[in-house]
């Protein structure tokens, strides 16, 4: 059993846990968000100011950075810690999820995908050995199996076709995986909407005996209500002791969900995404910063959050900036929403500890302006 | 005699001069290079790492500034320097040389000038008057007065009367100006490349006793020779107690030539404009970080740089971000572009102090790959 990675349950208020994961690159406390630094760098955001705001983990991207600017180069670098100068936890996804995406340009077989590149059109080919050979030269601290994730709405025929495919492919990851001491590996439970294979694909992805296991194929696109319900079922499915992370998750609901149901990891582009659209999430929900009635707006972008932006700038020099096509406004709205989503987590974490979630829930939900799902 | 700036000559070397220049927002040690940050920001960069690397005074564009977000609102937030998050001195250029730039868009009278946003076509009107009422509003320690800079070649009529004009616009500048206790006004000298217009432009500029005094209408296109035979010229025509600004120069072959012949401030949007497009300025000579030659260098950009980018990333991390079009690869790229300017210009104040300025520009030269020019 790998010593790459070690879960601890500190606390649980219902069934959102509080606890901490051991890495190479130091402690995760869970529950945690973690920011999406595709292609070897969190957009527009030094390395220095992603650890200021408190962030323990970054996750990076195998399909990216695979084909831009090539493991093999990542690995000459000295590894993606030291590539991109960030020397704490990075998650690497397996890079299914991409090319999957890629819809016309990928064929799927037992054996792997076959894809061709967004970039430049030439062909590639991606097994779960190869996901594993990769991530390996990337060495980020904990890797994700190759797994295929059924796109909403499919068959139920094609959804178990999929995840049974997906369960050999993670045999076949454990394998070229070798149980390494400095990398950990998680498997990923699919099975789409259908509970039953989830809990088919749940047993078989915790039979592997894996430093910790991940939803994977939920929030593609399914209405909120269905996406509950089905989670409401998967993470008991998953062991206590162990790491339980939500893929691709990342709205503040979401995040709240997730805890709620006993999940301890999220990730999502959406913060730094959106915040290149002139986005931004706050205390008071989300605001649109191009809105003309920023203009002459000179109070921060949240009164509530003590990060660098709204510290320092008003929504009228934000609006400013964005309009005037600065760089400094992807800076400071990536900023700000990474922030927000980080610290979010922190209060969720402390409400875990103070066993009163749901009512942290409830206020950040009434404040926010989401309507309460129970 | 406004008291908002004031010069201090410490100590000369030749012509060159180490000296400094009082501000109500800090004291800046001369020769020295200031960043430009066109709309409200020096592009790509946080104003406190701009700090960091030394930069006592940045630069504002009047013209860019009053089109948007405006003057006004730029007032109403409290001023430039608390809108922009920059607390040290700021110097603001008159709008003139943008306004002149925009060809067939603007009208030019001895009223001032008409032209057109280059924004939404929109009709405006520039004067001496309202250049100063602009610059107020901005709140910049030193304000430029509205000149008109006459193209390279241009007729001797034109550049004698063009010279005149900007004469008559510099008395009423300073008669708008007021002699206020908290801004500055800095003339500007003009008369092309002919010598004699150049005197008398000087003259007249000096004539009306103003806290410092700028050169307009060099490096605008001409040879270099032609440039550098001016300037011999020129900065002798100033006073020795105000300090003396050559404008929009800033490779470094321009900085030393500048301060070599007497220059006491210097700006330009060069670092930073060809970070975004992939080039750097070493110590060794301009580089191309597209070049293929990168691909596998593992060193940092300059192995004789401490900047941040310089000590932290590699040639390879940084050509993988702009092949990969992140923004990080323009923050980067800027932060070692503009240090690596005002780092120059530090080591040009020490060679001053010791007395071998012209020993280390033809070190500086000979290892950047210059021709000497003596």
């Amino acid at each position: 059993m790998s010593s790459a990675v070690l879960y601890k349950l500190i606390k649980k208020d219902g069934r959102a846990r509080r606890g901490e994961i051991k890495t190479p690159h130091g402690t995760i406390q869970t529950p945690v968000f973690m920011p999406v630094g595709t292609a070897g760098a969190v957009k527009a955001m030094k390395p220095e100011d992603v650890k200021k705001m408190g962030a323990e983990i970054i996750l990076g991207n195998t399909y990216h950075l695979y084909l831009r600017p090539g493991h093999e180069l990542v690995r000459e670098a000295g590894g993606l810690h030291k590539f991109m100068n960030w020397d704490r936890a990075i998650l690497t996804d397996s890079g299914g999820f991409q090319v999957f995406s890629l819809g016309q340009l990928r064929k799927i077989t037992e054996e792997g995908v076959e894809f061709r590149s967004h970039i430049d059109g030439s062909k590639h080919f991606i097994s779960p050995e190869k996901s594993i050979e990769i991530q390996t030269a990337l060495g980020s601290d904990i890797m994700m199996a190759f797994d295929e994730c059924a796109p909403y709405p499919a068959d139920r025929s094609y959804v178990e076709e999929s995840m049974q495919m997906t369960a050999r492919w993670l045999a076949r990851c454990k394998e070229a995986w070798k149980d390494r001491e400095n990398q950990a590996l998680f498997g990923i439970m699919q099975g789409g909407m259908y509970k039953d294979l989830r809990r088919e694909s749940a047993k078989m992805t915790v039979d592997m005996d894996l430093p910790g296991y991940a939803i994977g194929g939920l929030s593609v696109g399914e209405p909120k209500e269905i996406m509950i319900d089905v989670l409401d079922d998967c993470a008991e499915l998953l062991p206590e002791d162990k790491p339980r992370y939500l893929m691709g998750v990342g709205t503040p609901d979401y995040l709240f969900e997730a805890v709620e149901h006993g999940i301890d990891m999220c990730d999502c582009v959406e913060p730094t995404r959106i915040a290149r659209h002139g986005m931004a999430t706050t205390s008071h929900g989300r605001l649109n910063i191009k809105n003309a009635k920023f203009e002459r707006d000179f109070g921060p972008l949240d009164p509530e959050c003590d990060c660098y932006t709204c510290r320092h700038y008003s929504r009228a020099y934000l609006r400013h900036m964005f309009k005037s096509g600065e760089i400094m406004s992807s800076m400071l709205l990536s900023e700000h929403n990474l922030h927000f989503l980080v610290k979010t987590m922190e209060n969720i974490r402390k409400a875990i500890e103070e066993e009163r979630f749901l009512e942290y829930k409830k206020e950040f939900y009434e404040k926010y302006g989401y309507e309460q799902t129970e």
